[in-house]
């Protein structure tokens, strides 16, 4: 090196403590065309052209949201690609995969090429798009994966956008195919025909009242799903993702399929850790979503299932709808979800600040975990030389409110609404740029980029099954 | 006791080999008004009214088979409840339970008493009728309980008579209702839907080979409908019976949910535990059944599961057709199933020759423990005092062979015929009157009485399951 | 049979209510020779030289008590074979098998001769002996399988008559050399060095109270021996027995074990059913035994174990002493264990009449478990032809109290003294002749002979290890 | 930062490959202090005083040899710590941790001071000392702890020094004293009465030879000890390491304990997965070793064990000898071990080129993982900011192969010789400091410091035993 001037960097965030699953560093950062270029004692660190000071502050990998609903193209007036990752931004996430429910559905290139284009156009933070796999476009999963899906979702229950679940038959052979191009599917694991029945005899019983709702979808609907989705992921070898795992009661199903080897990951989000059931009744229907959050009983066993990892991850499953949508008095009209992408990091970030949890181990569920399950690690999801440089940086003193009024996304009804907060985010960088700061957004829409992703091998697996039905098709 | 003579017997069956689970033991047997008046040493025992000697031949308590179908009401031109009970009776079998996909469909009361009444006409050994389980019956399950079925039957999968598996709602709420009723639910457990897909990508492709019919179920049919049957009763608290288990697949299914406390019994039959698919290559389609006869690989852990206790039974799934419906070139277009009651016994007791099953074990998983299963015993499937005289003397040194044309159902074709045989039953004994000999028949019809039944209280449960849909339900 | 007319019995017990595991009888029963002649409806049984009425009564087979200590040779002034043999008649009890640390020890063939002798002279029921198994008899333990002991023990923790637990490579060898032998190893599983070191701590503390004793041995001490003792047996193929099992602890290592193949009974005894730790706080050094009777909360699970088949048996480890010796108010002075023979069948009768057990499964636990075990079934443990006429006449309405001073044994002290009952031996028949009835002798020393006994065949083991110590043997 | 200009580092080690657990990235290190200062571009980090180009090679975290045998005091003709440690740096190993089987043994202060003298005087590389746990020194357990001990080694085999193993009693409450002291046990887990008299029996026979060593200490050896050593560790909350695991046969016991939140780690060596007894054939007793390498079979078990978490790391066991004193032509009189330390990370890299281990993975397991087990990470294990510049180039391309004779160590004998190697350390860097070049040593004695330590807190346990002896114990 010898002669050589070291050049500046474009930023260095100076002496913040930078958080890895395996613990904190006091360390600046200093970031160079995107990318972390390096990390070091605030001594050695070139010059920036910019610099903040993170003294007091953490900072983490950005966070990964894997589940958020971004309504565009076809619900804009519920969410659109430019308000959801802006409140993406303001809290502290700067990867959203989004889910294809919206209309058209992504289930075939030229919707994809619809949502591609809203996307590239508005987004304030990185992105990746789901496909669809539904019943009829089995044909058309190559060419979703070769333009860029970055994994399949596969409604087993119905949901938003009345989306019929595919047949066994359709559902099994897509796993087939799926597991051939690699990628992950993503199941909302609910059964459909037992919730059906259970809502149509609740209606028959006069009940439209909040808890009517979970009522009509007892765990069985949510255990039965689990565990045939594992079974086909298990048969043919495709990667499973369980989405908002609500319940505790199929979480040693999934604790016996990954000591089988099955890649099979898990996902919970906040709502199903910090409520339950009675507090749908001070709350009522804004509480509705699927699958429902569920008695006092379910939350601790999810906590524990996240500490042992059972649970690979958090996600908020994002879904704006409009305050006449939520508020309607009868449950069975009012729509299901609420927004989260905005919330989930200071909400959590209190969690840790209750001791619930680490901060390391936060990072792994929030950051770490889904880089990996979605092939976009160490790209993303770690703060280390080469990755690119989006980071949360937190105030783990800072406190505050949710605020529902003040939420970036068209939906302003949560039912966090007024809750305490302890850890806010004071800025977000997507690729070394600052799109928010002190929970404002001060990026571009458009800065947001889609990400480029390498699944890792997979492993070898432990089944004892013997016949393959890859090996019978007589397509494949 | 003192002065008093004596009273004789209507009938004692000298110096046989009595054989129970727990052992073989020389003796005689005293019968009076039908019923095992006493068992003893030859040398003590009264007088009869008539003897038969035994010396050299094994008592067996009468072999039930829980699993025929006898085709009336309906299609009488199969089989009818004479011939069916005549084969049953010349195969060494006293109780026959018979299913529900006759026409009509034993769905409701009107249907149960037809059946009913051409049982009572004809039969030649006692029998239990199954009523279906079926998307449109649920207010009539208590009915058919009231009106003595011996249990219910799930069609999981499609079946002969075109009886479409109920929707899992439907099913979950049956199971609620019957879990109340005490009653066993038999299911068919194969998935449908992958099925139907399955078999319309062969014929696209243009097969109907024999073993099309076999790529067209994989194993995973089995395992997901096993999975799914266990979630349902371990959540309702049904008993559920596993009917013609196939593959080695969902073994490990059934022993963790027995080791969780889940009442599931589970059957497998003579096909798969003595062909497999290299047998079709020879003997085509007569071999197509459902679930198929699979590929070499299956057998061995089925024996090996007869032996640990997963597996708990022998039945048949007797299931004639015409010699025609049976040799149509085209697997899609023959019917599926075989006669199979009148050859189980000697097929078994030729194991048994083999050393693969002892007698002892034989009479638990063909006698002892469906009786158990039903509420039976010890009225059945025990030679002890007080039983009904149902007994099969078997020899186990004498040989032949089974003959197709020789049977006594109406279906004179199986893939059995010109096998090897060694110990064939001799007598068979129904409520102490001898209904055949030497594989004749010699009762008369209308012999054969409607079973007794009377289920054990359940068995208490480990499951760690909090909600029981059973609470939750707006209906019960 | 025609015209031979029956021959009479020497004695028909008419009416009583016949128990097996499988259920209840209501039958008459004559013997012949000892033995059972037959079984059967009364107006067809033969008449008997003596006839019995047990009307109201039930009849179970034989009792076993697998676990005894008769003191002799050595001392005899705490028990002899004619006092406890007398206990056993009187407590319903047919079959007791006896532990080796008498004086000598049953290590050699003198010893043992000795032993056979005087159980010979004055036994009232019929015997079993076990023989030793110690650091320094492994070369005798052919000579002692073939002069006929029923089994070994291994004192695997320290015990009355100071015999040292043998080294782990002498318990392995004779392991190796038992497994060829194919008798059944009992261990008294509890680690003696633990307790040692624990007990010298607790006597340093300046601790002499009862509860001190419990302190001195904490659960790890069984939970460490248990798995030992499997592991030799797994690697070994020896069949191995875990004698009075006392904590809750080690229950999921049997469970286990079992799942894997290996050939392993547990026994647990009344005094852990039915006392607790809190009872010594009333009842002092009387309870003194080994291993301790626990703290609260062991008894429920080792119940459940009865129930689920973890444990496999009851007996009493019957344990007489002096008062003098069983009243020393120093703990550490105080003998070990106490009578039982002649209270369990009562005590368990009365948890019948509560409805903590069935009588059927209650006869499993107490004769065809045992029997089975030891290799003495048919002939002991069931009621059928051609068994030994073993049979407790018992009644379970009929009420009483424990008397410690009624005793049979010449032990006059028991924790159970005064306790309520409700369920009575009301006659004790050993081969067809009546040794005890309504609580007291009848029959003649001398008429108790030792059993024959005859193991079956060893089930196919599941276990994983590769190498087995036998091949590698320079010895064997 | 502005107007500050960056400080010069002290060395800059250029364009490396910098592995991690999770993969792989080619950055510059600067290194300030000791210490990690920044990792970075090569763009953008400071100039170094001096500079170190690494193209081509990756740096490895500076390898951890958890277990070391150096010998000194008391056997300095074997090894002494300048020569173990200078073995050591040249082997790419930064941090050893030594037992304590020297002469006196590190069972009190005095010992300990005498070892930690000789280390601090002479040591190339970092280091850790354990404290021996035997019979009597449990009194001294806290000091030994106070004075700095990395943890307690506990030989419950008999080992090179001659120190007994421990009574059950004692080892059991010294694994209560040292859960408190929150300090990891490392056991030797052989059961000592089986070798003793399986080798007796050899020698009886008349065996010498290599294989006889083998023949003598069956799996059921280690089986044994490591079921013993979990089941004290679950009883008193202690952290166990089980060193050397040779066999396959109990690894499913480790599995269920870590499934039941037992803190157990293990560790394998080189020789287990490289060699078996076949080679024995061929080199003789060079290889014996406690455990001894076992039969073909084993060690791909172990190879599964390291990729499923089973096993988490790799050491050495390295025990030098003289050359003599290994080529003894008695088995029984030849020295047990031989040197590991230098040639291990070869070895494993070899298996890395080989394609059987990835790189990351190597990293985990030699490095990473030890480090945290022993609470020496991040300062030790990671190459992140702010930890110690402890550093392994290794080139992975270059080749070689083992030399016994240019060994570091004393002992200029190892199974290993002539082994073709791919893949060599090419520098050696402790607390920034090149300490080893090309396999030569540059570094100074007494470079080398004491590690220090920082337990994590326990992980909560998932045991259902009931009592704690620690409660129950009267002196804790």
């Amino acid at each position: 090196m010898g002669d050589v001037m070291t050049k500046p960097a474009d930023l260095v965030i100076r002496n913040g403590r930078i958080v890895s699953p395996d613990g904190v560093v006091t360390a600046s950062l200093a970031i160079r065309d995107g990318l972390i270029a390096a990390i070091g004692d605030d001594a050695v660190m070139p010059r920036g052209a910019e610099t903040l000071d993170a003294a007091g502050c953490h900072l983490l990998p950005g966070i990964i949201d894997s589940h958020v609903h971004f309504r565009e193209p076809g619900y804009e007036y519920k969410e659109d690609w430019g308000t959801g990752t802006a409140a993406a931004a303001c809290g502290g996430v700067t990867t959203v995969l989004e889910m294809p429910n919206t209309h058209p559905p992504t289930a075939d290139l030229d919707a994809l090429g619809l949502k591609q284009a809203a996307a590239r156009r508005q987004a304030h933070v990185d992105y990746g798009i789901y496909g669809l796999l539904d019943e009829h476009n089995l044909e058309r999963l190559d060419s979703l994966a070769a333009a860029g899906v970055v994994g399949f979702k596969c409604f087993m229950g119905n949901t938003f956008g009345d989306l019929p679940a595919p047949s066994d038959g359709a559902m099994l052979e897509a796993f087939e195919i799926i597991a051939r191009l690699g990628k992950r599917i993503v199941v909302h694991a609910e059964n459909p025909s037992i919730m059906a029945r259970r809502q149509a005899l609740m209606e028959q019983a006069g009940r439209s009242d909040p808890l009517a709702h979970l009522a009509a979808r007892p765990a069985i609907c949510e255990i039965e799903a689990v565990g045939r989705a594992i079974r086909f992921a298990e048969w043919t070898g495709a990667r499973l993702h369980i989405a908002h795992k609500s319940s505790k009661d199929a979480l040693d199903i999934v604790r016996r399929a990954k000591a089988r080897g099955v890649d099979v990951t898990v996902e919970t989000c906040p709502q199903y850790l910090l409520l339950d059931s009675e507090d749908m009744k001070r709350l009522g229907n804004v509480m509705r979503v699927n699958p429902p959050i569920r008695e006092p009983g379910h939350a601790e066993p999810l906590w524990q299932a996240l500490h042992d990892g059972a649970v690979d991850m958090l996600a908020t499953d994002h879904a704006p709808h409009t305050i006449a949508e939520k508020t309607d008095p009868n449950v069975w009209r009012c729509c299901c979800g609420f927004p989260g992408v905005e919330t989930a990091v200071p909400l959590m970030l209190t969690q840790v600040a209750a001791g619930r949890l680490s901060l390391a181990h936060y990072v792994r569920l929030s950051a770490v975990n889904p880089a990996k399950a979605w092939g976009l690690y160490p790209r993303k999801g770690a703060l280390q030389v080469g990755s690119d440089a989006d980071i949360a940086i937190v105030d783990l003193a800072r406190e505050g409110r949710v605020s529902a009024a003040a939420l970036h996304s068209k939906s302003k009804i949560t039912p966090f609404d007024g809750r305490p907060l302890k850890g806010l985010p004071v800025a977000t960088l997507v690729r070394g740029q600052v799109v928010a700061r002190d929970g404002e957004l001060v990026g571009q829409p458009g800065w947001g980029r889609a990400v480029t992703q390498q699944m890792a091998a997979p492993a070898p697996r432990n089944t004892s099954w013997t016949s393959r039905a890859i090996v019978q098709s007589p397509r494949f």
